[in-house]
């Protein structure tokens, strides 16, 4: 498709160059970050070494619908006879995989504080930040007599304060793209809008499990988008038109469709660490369970008369394995597997529903279509 | 001064103003937050109102400074026969308010982030918004059933996604500023330094009360200057120079003399924690002696004969007031207080020296000069 039109000469940013983008980040801030005090540089280094090991998914969602609706722009052209030049709002190469970049440090940041939140030393099968903060100073704390909980304080507020530096982070390389003001305050309004609806997404599953907030479906579904699905598939997908000049009516049609890949998404992240297999997934098996976590799936035994078996130990922060194992068997007797996944099966038709047919809005170019259902068929059968 | 240069044609921006501005954040998403669930707007409506207790120290700071800088360039153009007309660089009046309002929600965010990490729940002698919350909630937890601790884990998430949203609101209205690029990453560069070392000065303070850091005399002095007057000081003059079209040797030397400034303020700050009166200074009394932080001061008295009797108690969460006085006295005894104030005396002695001779650097204009020399009389004197 590419040859011929010339579009090949345009270096295309990889996630190797997201990779080297973040690489960037961090290692300008290197020298000053070591001379504020060794344990700051510490922190510094690790928040470098860790934000390397994610999937980043987001950036390559992102790059991908970008250069797909690029590619587009430049077909666009060369068919009306227009030179195949720069269009005044067409952003530098480096500003491409730095936004890209970004998309991936405010996805940790949020990582971050949401372990934090949670209390969780592990991720992705091995310490996060917070477990790697401890063992590091284990023997420091012991020498001077000074007790773990005051070593978990301190890995703590390094979560705490490195998700902070990320989030900085994010938004001062969204400030800095060198496009005309409008399509600078178009990338920062998404960014601003993402950063509001997760975090009141954040704060509403944490007033699920304090019991401050009242257990509904629909709220448990809106609190599960809103947490994770937005930053996931709102923010790349439309900082991708943003940057291309696409126009907003595309962006709408595209959070119209990925609302319920998002949804999608969300509930079968929690059908995966309550069913799946840990070794696949990474996570701490059951924690969920032992956190009280309000999802579709709770709610939905809460309805069943077999609630009182799961209602005793439930929200339990010392669940043992033997116990958790026979609550996720009477999670399944009850129907509430079942029930979720049929949600996950809906919200995907109304994806695909929505893909194609966008009412009244823009339509969704074809190339971006195909990268989006393919995106749907590997969540479907993944296991972590 | 200002009569007859046409100078009071301009509208100068009052702290009213920067209230205005903090106003029209919160309400130009007060309907969003609201229609995200009744608790996350409740978190916004409650941050808004408590936003507002602020004395607003820091915008003010940025704010004279600003219009002393701008009218002495006024007066210059006037001087050499210029036009007193706009340079392009000159930003607009609102910029100026708005730029004002971020940095007081920095100071807000830095303030939330700090209650989280020192498990405060009082700020100013009110209920901080960690202490809001519990109260808030304290019934809906019992009617719940629920215990306590989930209610302040709500309270605190809550604290934690507050100063997230400032810190992305202070960063959002400094991308903003409608000002030539050059000038606009000036300012951005001034943020981004600002938010790292203050976020290094509060992990060293954390690592220095858990023992993972040595306590030594520099390491304290430094961290104290990190933590709290780089934003206080040094942000608001350089974003004012930065703003207003000054030199970076300007910059330079406004930051060479406020170091100390910053530096007997911090140093103050010590001293009004655990020597001054509560009903003055409207803090937890004795929170510094409970919380076992490291100050000049307990590192002083480390050094003397009488930390043993001070040692056993410090840092002891369940610490009584009759211990905590008994402890005062002791570190008034041992001379901890008289060595402090003489560090205090010894840093305002450097300020003014620096202030009136900068060794190689730009000239502190006199009017910025005396705004400095009077801030520091008012410090030398606080209660709170």
């Amino acid at each position: 498709m590419r040859t011929g039109t010339g579009y090949e000469h345009t270096p295309v940013p990889l996630l190797a160059d997201v990779a080297h983008e973040l690489e960037q980040i961090f290692a300008a801030k290197n020298a000053q970050a070591q001379s504020y005090g060794n344990k700051f540089g510490q922190l510094w280094s690790l928040v470098a070494k860790q934000i390397r090991g994610g999937k980043a998914v987001r950036p390559w969602l992102f790059l991908e619908t970008y250069y797909a609706l690029d590619r587009g722009r430049h077909l666009e052209n060369e068919t009306s006879g227009l030179p195949a030049q720069r269009t005044p709002t067409r952003p530098v190469q480096s500003d491409v995989a730095r936004i890209a970049a970004a998309i991936e440090a405010l996805h940790f940041a949020f990582l971050l504080h949401d372990d934090v939140i949670d209390a969780d030393t592990m991720r992705r099968g091995k310490p996060n930040l917070i477990g790697e903060l401890i063992q590091q100073h284990q023997d420091v704390a012991n020498n001077n007599g000074a007790p773990n909980s005051l070593v978990t304080h301190y890995a703590q507020t390094g979560g705490i304060l490195a998700g902070n530096l990320l989030l900085a982070a994010a938004h001062q390389i969204f400030a800095r793209v060198q496009l005309p003001e409008q399509s600078r305050i178009r990338l920062l309004d998404v960014l601003d809008e993402t950063v509001f609806e997760t975090t009141a997404g954040e704060f509403n599953d944490v007033g699920l499990s304090a019991g401050v907030i009242a257990c509904d479906l629909p709220t448990v579904v809106d609190m599960s988008a809103r947490k994770t699905a937005v930053y996931t598939f709102e923010l790349p997908l439309r900082a991708a038109v943003a940057l291309s000049g696409g126009s907003l009516k595309l962006e709408q049609s595209l959070v119209s469709a990925t609302t319920h890949l998002g949804l999608a998404y969300q509930l079968q992240d929690d059908l995966l660490s309550t069913f799946g297999d840990p070794t696949a997934h990474g996570k701490d098996p059951y924690s969920d369970l032992r956190e009280g976590k309000q999802t579709a799936i709770i709610h939905f035994a809460r309805q069943t008369t077999m609630w009182p078996q799961i209602a005793a130990n439930f929200g339990n922060p010392d669940l043992d394995t033997e116990s958790a194992v026979k609550m996720r068997d009477t999670l399944i007797q009850c129907g509430a597997e079942a029930f979720v996944r049929s949600l996950v099966e809906e919200q995907m038709q109304l994806f695909h529903q929505k893909l194609h047919r966008a009412d009244g809005e823009a339509t969704i170019p074809a190339d971006v279509r195909d990268l989006l259902s393919n995106v749907a068929t590997n969540l479907q059968g993944r296991q972590s």
